[in-house]
């Protein structure tokens, strides 16, 4: 490998000192710049037009950096942006904290800033602010990345999963699946692997839609990682109530289907990084339904099931054979550093 | 090593499954727990009482974890805490985005999330929402942690290195080096190394201090990566005016100096993580170095020089021995991964 300095990442780039100010000016700013970001003080003071703000955070760990239909940069974008959609507020501003191995090439760095510029642009949300560390050469990690966010409250239901009660309907905005398979077959290098790509987006227009259509939802959660499953068995155990879903309902195309099972994965268990699961009363779930379709994202939304009084709660599957089998959040093991 | 998952973390930990949430609530919610954080929603929301807030963020990469005076969850809580004092805002709430080595000891980790807590609270910020993932096993890393913060802005002076002119007043609060020098010194097994403590410590209420003493302060930085040769260049540059800086006012023990001697480093160039650099016209100097040394953390408080019209813009520094060298950015090399 070229240990150019002109080429690579060295752990001098992350010294806070000369070569720290050239790789800001020279490749973050002219893509990432902004009036809050460019004069690269300690922060950045925003203009908030509520009381009420929303902060979150999360760091990315994937592997590989690169992915079919998206990588890291987009990745640590979407997933901030749609933390702050779900909990039902207009993302503002995040902040961007790159960890970044010795070693790895400006090419790749330079791709993975373009894509943190243009899923930024698309969202319509500052990088307000960010931090940059170079970390020794080790092997084939090469880019962390922890964004946190900002988002002011909008106007809109009260999102509360104490609120659901027997009979409201469970919706999920797309289908399942698709960025946990799309990095697990990079990574195994499996041949068909172009065929599935993540569905990394940003849902925060998506979900404003859903708000919109003037239905009672209680309960947005963007189902990364642990997946469908994850989520479901969060909502059973946080309402109290049961949950009853209709596995024929919950849409997967049938290329994530087949590397599902090529896998030996359970497609409920796998993060998404593009979809929504939604609770509304029954009565509310076609004008949510009918808002989502009109988004590009929602196009395959569909209701997959509703709750119900039986008791213990729990999240039953009814099988496409008529049977019937419990869905339990997964242990952990099952996919590693997918986001 | 013993591979048991009751004493280490283990690959699973990060899944966002059973065992994700075992560790965060038997683990982390526990000491950093509140009414924002406990219910692991994808954000919080928090109330505001004004309209311009700061944001700030740092990753946080040092080696080694545990080093004399501190650790790498109390240099967490407080960089961010102290970017958000010299930006002139009062610190709110800190995201917390843990990446963990698989392999790290439960014991370890339960020592940072205590020191966590404990500068929380010395600083007065709450830990509002967080992420946790967990990377394979590779040699000797740990732990990064990436801190997000938001701050509020209280009233005080407009802080804008463009308002500096000739005359003004260059002051630090404190003895200089200490983190950067204990952090080497327990990286290369120095016998001194119990002598010499980071600094690290949260700036919040000495820095409110200095405000309310209602000197006209232009300028406020933490000196850490780069150091106080780092914070003098951007000063110089920023401001379009030169800096004369005497060495013998500037503070430094006799072990700090002793320590970069033996160390071969400049004690200007080497991190900070309690410090403050400010600026004010001559003439309130005296004001806000009484408040200073009102507080424990600024009783070594110094005023180290002024700026003139000197062109080009540069940083002189009038050497004990009364010959002059310039101070200038350091490169980059000296020493890495120290914060």
């Amino acid at each position: 490998m070229n240990e150019s300095a002109d080429e690579h990442i060295i752990l001098a780039h992350g010294g806070g000192g000369e070569l720290t100010k050239q790789l800001l000016s020279e490749r973050i700013l002219p893509k990432l710049g902004n009036d809050l970001l460019n004069p690269l003080t300690d922060g950045a003071i925003l203009g908030v037009s509520t009381d009420k703000i929303c902060m979150t955070t999360d760091a990315y760990v994937v592997q590989p950096l690169e992915f079919p239909g998206g990588d890291i940069g987009c990745l640590a974008v979407c997933g901030t942006v749609n933390d702050l959609a779900v909990m039902g507020t207009r993302p503002v501003a995040l902040s961007l904290a790159l960890v970044i191995e010795e070693g790895l090439s400006f090419a790749v760095l330079d791709r993975i800033v373009n894509s943190i510029a243009a899923a930024a642009k698309e969202a319509n949300v500052l990088i307000a602010t960010g931090d940059t560390k170079v970390i020794e050469r080790r092997k084939g990690d090469g880019l962390t990345i922890t964004t946190a966010g900002i988002g002011e409250l909008a106007d809109g239901p009260a999102l509360d999963a104490a609120r659901i009660r027997a009979g409201d309907a469970v919706m999920i905005t797309g289908r399942i699946a698709e960025h946990g398979l799309a990095v697990m077959s990079a990574r195994e290098h499996l041949s068909f692997e172009t065929e599935l790509l993540s569905d990394v987006a940003p849902l925060h227009e998506l979900i404003q839609g859903m708000i919109a259509s003037g239905a009672d939802i209680k309960f947005l959660r963007d189902p990364t990682r642990g997946g469908l499953a994850g989520v479901l068995a969060d909502l059973a155990e946080d309402s109290g109530l049961s949950i009853e879903v209709d596995e024929a309902t919950i849409p997967i195309s049938p290329v994530a289907h087949h590397t599902a099972e090529m896998l030996g994965l359970d497609p409920l268990t796998v993060a998404n990084e593009g979809k929504c699961v939604a609770v509304m009363p029954g009565d509310d779930a076609e004008k949510v339904l009918d808002a989502c379709r009109r988004h590009p994202l929602g196009e395959h939304a569909a209701i997959i099931g509703h709750f119900t009084e039986a008791t213990p709660p729990l999240v039953e599957l009814v099988t496409r054979a008529g049977g019937r089998r419990m869905v339990t959040r997964p242990y952990g093991e099952e996919l590693p550093r997918i986001c």
